[in-house]
């Protein structure tokens, strides 16, 4: 066994191979234009998670903190950084928010961190994950690093299959249990970047919302290319039946994993 | 209940709907030509903060250290970072210069911090509020932000509905207990802005000295869409009658909160 | 009794209406193009505060562990941060070169910091400064704020009344014992001043070397308009009968304090 | 005995005259666009440098978390920071991404860290080597300083013999076990190279892809030349036999070395 | 007795008036192009060091660690921080690469720190060396602050007698115990300079190489002038009998100083 496997060893996510992760961190990402007076309230979104079948939640600091309860909720991921849309044209930066004890206080199950890789700051926020992934790996947390490529110098190519690839192996080299990637152009694509991966899993986000067999059919190619389960949003809780689409996207994704 | 309510529960400024807070940070943000010779001092701020019946004051360190007075004054808001007037061109920052073991030291009920949202150096601000959230509900103190949209970036859209709405929502995201922010346009955004903000309490600012009549209206229309109370300064310490006005707007404030 | 003054009650300089100190920082601060082979010595100087009856002398660091004695020499206030003359073009910026323990394991009573108030670095100082407030004030020290306009933003208004008080409130805001500023052009902006300031005392700086009847004469102004004192150099160790003319100083302010 | 020596005495790099490292620190530096089917996967690698016979392996921290075993891999060095290939037109900078504590739980005998010498960026590197090397000492562990020059003020000079010398030389002034360097152009030239690190040994890096023989043949020039040895990847790994190759190659460094 | 004489009251170099230091961390600062094959070996520099009399020998922290023996060669002053020669265009900064307990621990009688005076970045230059003071004063070693006048401020005024002045007379305010500074043009600018010092001893530096007697009267004249010893490299180790030259410049330096 490899060394520092053991003390996330009982760990709900590490490990898991078909997990289906509902992300509700748009709030601090994009802003309340993304919401509607439904999915505003994070009530509502607790819910879904919960009746959909989802094995975790994944929420910024105060949300999780004045909304979710160990008892009643699915696992917890806490998002650790983030950025607002305010700053657009700048190379993208997102400092860390909300600290790993917290985290842990918190009961989450695992932390989340992004780094936009290619970004004129993205020596910053991998040193900053990289002490992240020490403090949670201590706690037995499991560790999910957001690898997304921006900036100038990946402009245009962010969706490439060398380019992920590369994001999603630095994600292996600096010790994350997941990686949370855009999806690649096609299945070849994506069996590449989840061998470049290795040992760490790989979750492809859900992306824009679009037609539900469209994105089915998406996360269906994700699953069979190998990679280690979904983490999506706006497509399900923007959703006219979020729990419906819930319960088919989860029995894609417990389906067709290798 | 969810995880971290627990420890600002006896906070006398935790959960309220209906709060009427007297600001008094000018001196640091605006300098003394906000002032003249009466309100220059601030034991005649202080006394108006009790006789009108106000729930708190807002102060900076110095001026709470060696002006309020814990058996005698009303509950103490230390405002712990400030920006002067003078380095108006660029884009907004406003340093920490008062810790919360400080605050807690001096007596203080609730800290406040400034993020200028949409500011270039937001993300500066957002790290630094986010370790004093954690030290001040840990001492059992409210935390109230500041979200004040500024900088290019917000430059003509700092009352707008959805910039509004994403600062108040930012609160929220980091754990605020309330947001302090600036009234919306119409009593529709004010609804959106509550709302966007969600179990964070939304208090809004009085903003320059206006009419009795106009600000009291102002100020009851914010506490009809929901808003948890007002924090406001000038309007009340520059008039002729502020022991006067202060009643007005607490029973304003009290009778009309949801 | 407000809450910070118990740990400063017994300081020598807390409190004092009447201060003369004497500041020799000018080494540091200008070169010893201002010195001559007498004044050059600093036991020239420490004759002199002694001699001339002086309440405090200001030193740096290196100055007070090599010349200043406990049980010979007036009491001492370190200069705690320092600025060359050479880097003239840029927004001026004055680090700390001296922990607050140091010097209060060298004997001082207080420290001082200068805070180039409109400078585009305003916001380092600020900060620095309020740690060396708390920590001073932990140990009894007293703590004199230099709070001197100065950077692009103020450039011709640094004697302006508004200016000088703006500036002498962020030391009360601050929570500085003592502001250290220029003198302002008239009695009555003096008295604005001294209003703006509140409880922090407001020491005049002597400025460059003038006639001593001159000297004398806006020493007397500042004084009846309300200042706690004066921190005096070149005027005092430039003289040809320093110790003759530090006595007419200190008569004048004696008598002249409100 | 000069001072340092105690604390690695028994480590089983240090002093060592003949070294044969295999490095695969490429994922993170290039990226997977290196890789092939095979090579991708750490375990690959792996055993090459057991059944090749090397005396170390270089990992990036997850990929020995995830990979590296104890008990059946060859001794571990871990590369403590890395720089992605896509900011390429900067001044280049590789931060600290591994904690020395954590090199050592993962059972590590050698850290290595890159010095980009000449680069704008080159003082905030050498300043993280200097508490490396202190820390990595202190537990036992061999320092290895990858001394590459990059950046505008070298460029066109990388393979000159002065410019690697005194990038070898600065890992000996700054307490390095080993530097790892380029080949210099001539047998003359990377003697003086020698020289000038003195007691600090020098490791040849293998560079790109080449031909079996001039490979061969350049690594032997290096071990007469006194080098210490060679830290090789690419040319082993990418190779149709990669254990054919690397025994090969340990016979010249056993061999050759003077 | 002034405050912080007590510690380093029984340091080898503290206090001393006929200073002969050998310096050799030109490997660091200009690189091995200053070497040859002899002098590039610190052996041989250590033997001209013990044979030629030096009162302490000047290196950088390999160096040291690797070569220097407590019971055989001579005192050790560490240079705490370097500058390499390749960034030459910028604004001077050397940062700290050794700390203050690490020079400690390989048995340092002295740190040394460079303050490049009139740098655009002097202010973090002095910062650190404040901190290294305080440390090194703690642990009863002497400091010595190399002042060097650098930077376009100061571009060609590099020999001024004010400027250099100036550069003496910060060390006394930062507390250095000595400074070591260029020679000035004339005997009556080094007498100014060394009075502008104070109880802050003056080390000439040897600077660059030049003819036996020319060398050793510019000694003679800083010896003459008060300075309180001198600290030289280049024309000591590159000259072609140093042990000779040597025994002449310490017979110099006892016989001259004041």
């Amino acid at each position: 066994m490899a060394t520092n496997e053991s003390k996330t060893m009982n760990n709900v996510l590490v490990g898991r191979k078909n997990l289906c992760i509902l992300a509700y961190d748009q709030g601090f990402e994009h802003g309340p234009t993304e919401f509607d007076e439904k999915n505003v309230d994070p009530e509502y979104i607790l819910n879904i998670a919960r009746e959909g079948g989802f094995d975790a939640v994944i929420l910024h600091e105060g949300v999780a903190a004045r909304y979710w309860q160990k008892d009643r909720d699915v696992p917890l991921v806490i998002k650790l950084n983030g950025k607002t849309a305010f700053r657009a044209g700048e190379e993208p930066f997102s400092p860390q928010l909300c600290t790993v004890a917290k985290a842990h206080t918190l009961g989450a199950s695992a932390v989340g961190y992004t780094i936009y890789v290619g970004s004129g700051r993205e020596a910053e926020m991998m040193r900053e994950f990289s002490k992240i992934e020490d403090e949670a790996h201590d706690l037995g947390m499991a560790v999910i690093a957001w690898m997304y490529p921006r900036g100038a110098s990946v402009a245009g190519r962010e969706n490439e299959k060398e380019v992920i690839a590369y994001a999603a192996r630095l994600g292996l080299e600096m010790n994350a249990d997941f990686v949370k990637i855009p999806s690649a152009k096609t299945y070849e694509d994506m069996q590449w970047i989840v061998k470049a991966a290795g040992r760490t899993g790989v979750l492809v986000q859900g992306g824009k919302q679009r037609d539900n067999e469209m994105f089915l059919e998406d996360m269906k190619i994700a699953m069979r290319s190998g990679a280690s389960g979904v983490a999506v949003g706006r497509n399900v809780w923007k959703n006219a039946d979020p729990i419906g689409l819930s319960k088919s996207l989860i029995a894609v994704v417990r389906n067709e994993h290798v």
